[in-house]
């Protein structure tokens, strides 16, 4: 597949998506020509639910490492986890300079503090409307509105093309901080010429537009003014900066001083207004410590949990475990997000908490979405007109919509192009194809643990999981073959043993029996032993329960 | 508690919800008055994410077993699983004629069946409009709609005053079947003077009216005449035997067959069609085997798996595991139905597999709720005028809801009870209060086990399933205390061994280092030698990897 080809004219771009497809998350992306790589964010994902005990997923970058030598740098898009998120892990492997706007760097500076790989990195901040060049590509930093601050989509340059990646993003004519999304400039793109267009699918199966940033604001001066009497506590996104900015700016509107709680609140928050995202009037930020000293009608929480994560600060708070805040009568919780799909049930959790704790909980109308609806896709559509589409960003449900969308704006169907993770895709002005498929995966953190646990440890704990564990141990004479002590049985998960007896009594002269049957029999190859016992207690266990647990046999052997 | 007051004109009412207020599902009620105990309905509850490998959640009846001579008798407002599926396994406890409407016993029966009870569970069917006395109760069957035929409300007179029992319902002025809810009837007995009203709050935070189950009709229709060249595969609620006569209703009247698939859907609505609460014209339900003779624009198949259950049909066929349908391009899949709160993910990964296959997926605008909003709950409220309100069915979010419509409906705040399960409500017409409260709870089904798993088996199985299990065996000898066999290291779900030899290796160190010294010291007390073996090596692997697997030292003891 590696074939090099001199003739630049006719060289092609590669397009490759090493992750992000197939999830929501683990966004990763390298564009390839000739003898650069440039690679477009590096994301983590969050387990699946039968990723059992994993904290986090992060993809397998062996074609980044096989072809080192060509990889150039890294582009962020964003600072959102699933964009930044597996940065640590990844510099650990291959050390590449990388190319941020200087929020998204704040926040990755974060992180490679806590990985301690500040001093080896090399970074560069790069502002909206300005371009670098890395090998044989050039890369346009172009402004957009997402629900954290500069955020960029990318204009890629190659003697192949231009390709256009907008990276999350959403239409905001009335953004919070800072500029609207530069539409200008993806028109004057367009007219360029674009080969092709990678747009967040996110929120493509949504018609109409998504609002602005700002509705939010009004709506918090509204439930402001009307719970002038309650402590107010609002659960948001740690990174939607401007969320905080106008939750704090109603606080100063209506006399309440601001604590924020929550560590990635405290850390985003901290990063931002240090290097002016935010603007916090003197006097309204004051120390979760300090809010003793005011009454409860001039004080507003910003705190974590708005996904019911179970040690946010506010689960914390519903379920009578936080340290120093207590959820009183008639305390106004606002929910300023939507549960994430998976989400759902633990968000209902707190607030079936709050309630019994006497809270008025708000959970409607005080969010907007981050990311660009059907009409809005259809916008950058025809501003950029560009030859080929890739939906990117979303389920395979979302790509599928926006395929739909690109189709009814004219692409012809065999220039859109739904891609797998590891495809490659090579594009030229003639054409475009998958030409090949490249090593990619999710590779488990767990713990510290970078890659350990893997789908044969998944399926035991999934298994250990759903009926618990029987370990049958036994001693056997080295020379007798006699059991000199056992068989024992222990479990963990199956049962509640003391009120079980009689089948466990059970169990262990079923074990007996098996293994006496085997040794009668002469039997010396520990493995048939082992199977005729896990065979016997397994068929029996099922028959009396109806489940399947776990058998371990463990023989021992000892010296007579 | 237990109080036995002979005065019967001081006598008083008492409601015990056994189950059904911390959770959706499980609802079962008593109703007390001196020598007589009517319970309303017995469902069981879905077990929740965290307890792992369970099947089902059934009530703790002994408050019944311990009054058993006073129980009169079941009566069940529909036949859903939350409200009949846990009888089977209380029948078996407690034998108790039961009461109810025609399909509800019809699915009863189902159940009754399977679990070997037909024959000594007495049981009457009552039609909606009857009275039935049981001991000092009379109980009114009163139609109302919901998401399955006939389901009612019950009006529960008492020496003590009238209870009104809404079940779940919703008011539907133009069903597919039968008639709509008994509206006249409500306020006929509301012009009595009604003692209280339990009514369903599931979508009390819904502002608004449900639509009428007829509008899904004409969506279908809409959807059948726009993909008149596809086959159509429809998935929905087994249970909901209106939306399966709509689809077999525009199937008809678009010429094309009708396959059900899926033993639940089978079950049902043979029943149903049995029972005559379904109309299939002639030559329309044909078998799957059959299918093949029809090409697909003249198929409509109605199947399970709209919440995404993994072994269900439609989910199946997503992933390409049903013996008999194959998902092909163009095929033409309607989601009639929301997802359940906590299956928006399992639902989602249905979709995304549907389209993989190149299906057209259709998940909006074809279904309707079962459940009154809150205009409808005004409505009943207005009509019945009850001294108190009991919200029921639904988490707390829900029941705390209703209790602010009835607050503004003029219900003062102490004539509202939001009860907890196992609270002993007692009413007369002066005075409502919780006077006590008597022992519920979840008990777990799992395989045949019921009530053989329980909290400390959960956490063992959520420890299990998170990091794994390592087991230290080895053996002693009686006499020496000396280590001969051991100790080797067996581990499961912790890390891929194979892989981690080096710190599989080195745990075996630190075990053998803590035996030693505990031998070294003599130490014969085996609990102790346990925990320093597992205190060491859990320590060790802390500190290497970040995670705690349960770690079981298991110790032999040979004669030498």
């Amino acid at each position: 597949m590696e074939v090099q080809v001199k003739n630049t004219k006719n060289s092609k771009l590669r397009i490759i998506p090493l992750g992000g497809l197939e999830q929501i998350g683990m966004n990763i992306t390298a564009f390839e020509y000739e003898d650069s790589i440039i690679v477009v964010d590096c994301g983590l994902a969050f387990p699946e639910d039968d990723m059992l005990g994993i904290d986090l997923v992060i993809p397998d970058i062996t074609y980044l490492k096989d072809n080192i030598e060509k990889v150039k740098g890294f582009v962020f898009t964003h600072g959102h986890e699933d964009h930044i998120g597996a940065l640590p892990y990844v510099l650990k492997q291959i050390n590449i300079p990388i190319y941020a706007t200087k929020l998204t760097m704040g926040l990755i500076e974060h992180k490679l503090k806590e990985h301690n790989l500040t001093r080896t990195t090399k970074r560069k901040v790069v502002k909206p409307g300005q371009s670098i060049n890395l090998g044989k590509f050039r890369i346009e930093f172009i402004k957009t509105n997402h629900s954290i601050q500069d955020a960029v989509a990318l204009a890629i340059y190659s003697p192949a093309g231009i390709v256009v990646h907008t990276g999350d993003f959403k239409v905001d004519y009335t953004p919070v901080f800072g500029d609207a999304i530069d539409l200008q400039r993806f028109a004057e793109i367009g007219k360029k010429g674009v080969l092709a267009l990678m747009c967040d699918s996110t929120n493509a199966e949504r018609k109409g537009f998504t609002a602005s940033e700002r509705t939010v604001g009004r709506t918090f001066d509204n439930i402001f003014s009307e719970h002038t009497n309650t402590r107010i506590i609002i659960a948001t996104f740690a990174s939607n900066v401007d969320r905080v900015q106008q939750i704090i700016n109603s606080a100063y509107k209506f006399g309440r001083k601001v604590v924020l709680e929550g560590r990635s609140m405290v850390n985003v928050i901290t990063t931002a207004a240090e290097l002016g995202y935010l603007n916090i009037p003197d006097n309204t930020l004051i120390d979760l410590e300090r809010m003793k000293n005011y009454p409860d009608e001039q004080m507003v929480l910003i705190t974590t949990g708005s996904q019911g994560e179970s040690m946010a600060a506010l689960s914390r708070m519903a379920a009578n475990m936080h340290k120093k805040v207590m959820i009183k009568p008639g305390d106004t919780v606002i929910f300023s997000s939507n549960p994430i799909p998976g989400n759902e049930k633990a968000v209902s959790k707190v607030i079936n908490e709050l309630c019994m704790k006497g809270a008025n909980v708000i959970f409607q109308d005080a969010h907007v979405s981050g990311h660009a609806c059907q009409e809005e896709i259809k916008l950058i559509y025809t501003l950029v007109r560009p030859k080929y589409a890739i939906p990117v960003h979303g389920e395979y449900r979302h790509l599928t919509a926006q395929a739909g969308v690109a189709k009814e704006l004219g692409i012809p169907k065999e220039n859109i192009f739904i891609l797998k993770s590891g495809d490659v895709l090579e594009l030229s002005d003639e054409k475009a194809c998958i030409a090949g498929h490249v090593q990619t995966g999710g590779i488990l953190v767990d713990g510290l643990g970078v890659g350990d646990v893997g789908n044969i440890v998944l399926r035991d704990r999934q298994h250990l999981a759903e009926d618990g564990i029987l370990i049958v141990v036994l001693t056997l004479g080295r020379f007798s073959n006699q059991v000199l002590a056992g068989p024992d049985i222990v479990s963990r998960g199956f049962v509640y043993v003391r009120e079980s007896e009689d089948l466990m009594e059970e169990a262990r002269s079923v074990v007996q029996n098996a293994l006496h049957s085997c040794l009668d029999r002469r039997m010396t190859d520990w493995g048939k032993i082992k199977n005729s016992v896990r065979d016997s207690l397994s068929e029996f266990l099922w028959k009396r329960t109806k489940r399947s647990p776990m058998i371990l046999p463990i023989i021992m052997e000892v010296d007579e």
